[in-house]
């Protein structure tokens, strides 16, 4: 039987994921490869360390070097994390002529260009379907399912630990501080959960989904990006009661009027946004994902799954590698090209994108504070869907004031929250959240 | 540029959207395929009829066998639906070493292992994404994506016009036949509804999953079918009230205890059931689509989108025209065969098959009556988990009287609902709807 020899760098969760699948379903890749996966080589920085998973010791090397150097090696895996050694050993694999999985995000997210440069150049592939929410098979989708489609707008629920923590504090009334320590007791969140909660990662899988969308060339600091450490219980209460839920949302659209192409212009945020209830991305609940792509002739397709995890992410590296092997069996590298990077696809400043508003004001309950809000918005050219005021609690302190906008350009809108925050009658800065209608 | 030749055979609805997409979306598919898509022949009945879409009346032929015997056209695209000029259609274009692309459901689930087997003898490929739940990439991602994984179950909702009636029902609370005819007047059910209502397409449209996630050879003739026309609107009331939504189901699944494999076998059902409102299938409303995929490694995998329609599938049916040019150009044609059929696989007879059930018995409200049916049940080894009873409306009149049970043995059941309609104490049959935990 023929063989593809692969080496694995890093022997971390992902990593025993994927040799147990390889090891476990052994029988079905090779019925249905026709060919069987054998691992060669597998790097880690502790040769001496107890695994989870069994592994022959004299394939284990603490040198990246010895996976590009085996000539019997003809895929590298790259689980190492980081962007330092990663890059390196993933631009030595491709120099050497190797193919590449990896699922690593903010490699790509940060130094895509250069990788898929060389790849390109030496005709080989870079597969990445792990690098964003885990098993679902959204890269695939977009770079071939969708291959005949013209994609107008995705919207992802990309990070687990954020949905996690949400939908904890949307189901039981949970503070945040309370939905994040038992994120982090169940292990759902880190105990730096910084990347997460900041937006940070949902960035970083936004870069690469725009990319196989739109063509796009995004750097994560280039998204508008809002973590969910401002969200409070009571924005939830809002959310039920204008019939939203709450979601931590990555979006790329078009970005002309109407959501339709205006020269090339995309946009590109992640925050905090209400979606209707009944869209189907309110029912991802826990730490599920789900990215919901719109095209132009299939019309919206969601795609829901486990985002991370040892088997999950194992799985999609797996599938990986099995359609690498495919490529290289039948001598068709290269089969799969990126779509080429469009230059005239330009990302639309933070200022000029338009989104609907929920906005919530607290002030001091003396007459007139409406009037004067709903005019300061009025003059910056918003305007107003929907205002509630809840009764204040004791005599004298300050009461929310919610007021829904239309869509408002993002400009006009912080110009006219900075007036307000300014009035005297404001006892607090004003708080906002994106409405999404997906 | 190079050039991939294409004939199509059938150029109604969904043939119309697929010229469409190539011809609007040409630039982009040249760019991601660096080969351009020339559609050599157009097989129609009537070259004189009007259509949708524009075409050079040159490229038309009545004769199938045109498309066959052209040596420019690699691939035949068959649109023309039903399962005999198809057929022979489709086995000649094998025959002659042209690849074949379809969206005919029924013809594979019929007559699939003749054609797979014609296609492999000949080295060629059949793709048919669009046979299944539109455009949504659900055959991609069993035959690639999940290529490394070990299916457990699959549950779809992948007949959007029977969604779209229970939908309406539910939401509306209007009896089948209002929502029926609704469904007609707005083009979402066909005149003769009844390979729609009857479960029959779903039932034709399960085999092909089956036959990919289990290579189990499964006929539409051995699935447990039951169509929609027995629901009520008590109920969708009914479900609500136990926390329920109701859908058509098509369900395949290993069938050993626990859901595990038990010596291969399998069971293939189509059918209403009662889903956890929270369950992402509940979220599918309308016309829409859905396939929830279980598997070892991934877990849950839900992918959604329209089912049908000249776009969606004219998008799938491109996109499979798309994965087989880029096979051609790289000449690796067979590069993804199908599972194997595995002769191991059997499937579970209906009498095995165990579900938890909903029963609404009509009884006479006399004393004794709940006892005895409690009785009854108990005698056949089936355990009850709610009982709910609505008030009569009007002295003497049948009142309802709903069991829920835990799982029991599908022919357990029926003897024990043959039992209690022949009391003198049941007004009418006793009617079930099986419930799923998806």
């Amino acid at each position: 039987m023929r063989e593809v020899g692969i080496g694995i760098a890093g022997f971390g969760t992902v990593g025993g994921g994927v040799i147990s699948i390889l090891r476990s379903h052994a029988r079905e890749i090779e019925a249905r490869l026709g060919a069987r996966i054998v691992v060669r080589r597998v790097a880690v920085r502790d040769p001496e360390k107890e695994r989870m998973v069994d592994l022959d010791r004299s394939l284990l090397t603490t040198r990246y070097q010895d996976l590009v150097a085996d000539p019997t090696v003809q895929v590298v895996v790259e689980l190492v994390g980081g962007t330092t050694e990663a890059r390196s050993l993933v631009l030595a694999a491709l120099a050497a002529g190797k193919h590449v999985v990896t699922a690593n995000k903010a490699l790509l997210a940060f130094h895509g260009e250069e990788i898929f440069r060389l790849a390109e150049e030496k005709g080989v592939d870079v597969y990445y379907e792990g690098a964003v929410a885990g098993g679902v098979p959204v890269i695939r989708t977009l770079r071939e399912a969708l291959a005949s489609d013209r994609i107008q707008a995705i919207h992802g629920i990309v990070n687990g630990t954020t949905n996690y923590i949400l939908t904890s504090m949307a189901e039981k009334g949970e503070p945040l501080a309370t939905a994040l320590a038992e994120a982090q007791r169940l292990g759902y969140a880190e105990a730096d959960p910084t990347l997460d909660v900041s937006g940070g990662d949902a960035a970083q899988k936004l870069c690469l989904l725009a990319q196989l969308a739109f063509g796009a060339r995004v750097a994560p600091q280039d998204v508008l990006t809002e973590g969910i450490m401002g969200l409070l219980p009571e924005d939830f209460a809002w959310a039920k009661e204008f019939g939203y839920a709450l979601k931590l949302l990555a979006v790329a659209r078009r970005s002309g009027p109407n959501g339709g192409d205006a020269g090339g212009l995309i946009e590109a945020r992640v925050h905090p946004a209400f979606i209707p209830r009944d869209s189907m991305l309110a029912g991802v609940r826990g730490a599920m994902n789900a990215v919901l792509l719109h095209s132009e002739a299939l019309g919206p397709t969601l795609l829901f799954g486990q985002g991370a995890g040892a088997m999950p992410t194992g799985s999609a590296v797996v599938a990986d590698i099995i359609d690498l092997s495919r490529n290289l069996l039948s001598g068709s590298p290269g089969r799969v090209p990126l779509p080429p990077a469009t230059s005239t696809v330009r990302l639309r400043s933070h200022a000029e994108i338009r989104t609907a508003y929920y906005l919530c004001f607290s002030v001091k309950d003396t007459p007139g504070v409406l009037a004067r809000i709903a005019a300061t918005l009025a003059g910056r050219g918003i305007s107003i869907a929907a205002v509630q005021q809840r009764e204040h609690e004791e005599e004298g302190a300050p009461v929310a004031l919610v007021i829904v906008t239309h869509q408002a350009r993002e400009a006009d809108l912080k110009a006219a929250i900075r007036e307000i925050d300014a009035y005297e009658t404001t006892a607090a800065p004003t708080r906002l959240i994106r409405i999404e209608q997906v």
